[in-house]
């Protein structure tokens, strides 16, 4: 029987998973505040990812997968900024938490909680429509974040891993998206395939080692949360440049080509979202030790396309046969009218 | 007509109510991160408290006074910690906005925080049931931070203002409170009775300048959100301690004596919750020196007991013909099951 928010916190948030000794955190769970120290000639860099049944993931999700992606999209904000993850803190609303729920949860959010050596400080919970606010904090030499706001004219665009694998994992887990009626799968998918979608929507990966070691390569950076155009946007935009982007260089996955047709290959990769990956841009003649110290953590980068005077994201395609490409990045709120 | 995420926060969030200059503030709204930086010698202070429609707020409650409320008990774990508002994120789950409804959101909160000089430097926007997830900073000198962990046997316990006004507030505002059936008023409230508790409720004041100021006399701290009985609970249990209690000691504000009778203004003042005062201790020989001190930031304070050997909060009541008092203070989950 649970019987408190304290008891709660006790069994299944004070673990050694998520409460662990971390070098720069005075005080952890369970005053009024937590209280952390930043090394000196450091920025901490915070971010916050707030996360809704039925919309941010399935409603009959399981624990450790929601816990899992919670967790992981925020940290992915910081491997945008190539923060070193720090210590996090957590709002949890929950319907009616059970021990089995809550234990689930507890694993699942250890489990990246300690991959990535971010410790869990705080938090709130509450009874309600479940809801998972995470707020995360990383630490940075000042003056080595990455921002949005560098591409230069000339830069090349890059990405890492492949595009589109995120749009298919929620095609495949609810059979819907927020992508247009014909973003469908052309056959029905392999138990192998489903697995790979289905971990790549619950559990991207936070390329926090690839920006970290490559940060002094990169001149500017966003993670591809919303889709690579639409987030591209933000970047050329916040840079006061535009892009070209070719649409048959942007990296895909073999699981990908063999779900979709071409058409909704490049719709999941330019409009999908929920993939996590970074997009950054390099100058022009750093590329080529930018692609070896990418090479050096382990994460594939690919190069898809150029800043170039103007403003907005064009898409070209070499293809002789090539379609025009519709559709729209995840705008929030899009339809609501006033 | 609202189309974006993005023209929602550039219309109502980076205001210059919300997104003023800040010392200390490197990168604030519109990257992936926020990026901030500490003072040497000090530490950040971090706490997250997340408000629920229906639950930490009535479902017909005005947009600015949800605001108001939402960043108010945020700051109040601040004053908890003695902590100096620096800046705060702002997690936002809203079935439907409006420009009017944004609009006074962002007035209230707008409000609140020019006048605790808490900047907003991010967060995160989505669509469903409401809920309002904050995160404030602030900064403590190493060392000088309030805990709960602090009280001495000998100190006296106080409190900050009155207690009672908040559970009062929410009886007048919903007709129910999580306290038993027979909480209730005594009389119909007038109309400066309604607006005062409506304004305890909805703006509490967080003692930030009390605490700041006192820091030095007081050995250990909590803000009164859940119940005085049940906060103090929190305290002595951390502390190693109990506390003996004198109840009719405890101030209670001349709107509430007029409107409860005795048995139901002591029940609100010990188990009501949403006060947002602060309950502290102070070591015996500088109670005089502390009193002075929190005149200097004009604040009441009260001293309604002394910490004792041993565990618990004991209550204790002079009046020849006190029944005795029962009540809960406010326990997350606790009806649930397993």
């Amino acid at each position: 029987m649970l019987k408190t928010e304290f008891e709660i916190i006790e069994n299944f948030f004070a673990t050694s998973d998520l409460d662990f000794e971390q070098k720069g955190v005075d005080l952890g769970i369970g005053d009024d505040a937590a209280l952390i120290r930043v090394p000196d000639g450091h920025n901490l860099s915070i971010s916050t990812d707030i996360l809704v049944e039925g919309r941010h993931f399935p409603i009959d999700a399981e624990a450790d997968q929601i816990a899992k992606r919670a967790l992981s999209v925020n940290l992915s904000d910081l491997a945008a900024m190539a923060a070193k993850p720090f210590c996090f803190t957590l709002g949890l609303v929950l319907p009616e938490p059970t021990e089995a729920w809550l234990s689930k949860f507890s694993a699942g959010l250890g489990e990246i909680a300690r991959k990535f050596q971010i410790r869990l400080v705080g938090g709130d919970l509450s009874e309600g429509p479940m809801t998972i606010a995470i707020q995360v904090h990383g630490i940075n030499p000042i003056g080595a974040a990455l921002r949005r706001d560098g591409a230069k004219i000339g830069d090349q665009v890059f990405v890492t891993g492949s595009l589109g694998d995120g749009a298919i994992g929620l095609l495949c887990l609810e059979g819907k998206s927020h992508l247009d009626s014909s973003f469908q799968l052309a056959s029905n998918p392999s138990r192998p395939c489903l697995d790979y979608f289905e971990k790549a929507y619950y559990q991207p990966t936070p390329r926090i080692d690839f920006s970290i070691h490559c940060r002094d390569y990169i001149t500017s950076a966003i993670d591809i949360s919303d889709g690579l155009r639409g987030d591209l946007q933000h970047m050329v935009k916040a840079s006061g440049v535009g892009a070209r982007l070719d649409v048959e260089s942007i990296p895909v996955s073999e699981f990908a080509k063999r779900c979709l047709n071409l058409e909704n290959l490049y719709k999941a990769a330019l409009f999908g979202g929920d993939d996590y990956e970074l997009c950054i841009t390099v100058s022009k003649d750093r590329c080529a030790e930018f692609v070896a110290a990418a090479g050096q953590s382990k994460t594939k980068v690919t190069c898809i396309g150029e800043i170039v005077e103007g403003e907005g994201v064009e898409l070209i395609s070499l293809a002789q046969d090539a379609k025009p490409i519709d559709g729209e990045s995840y705008r929030h709120f899009s339809d609501l009218q006033s």
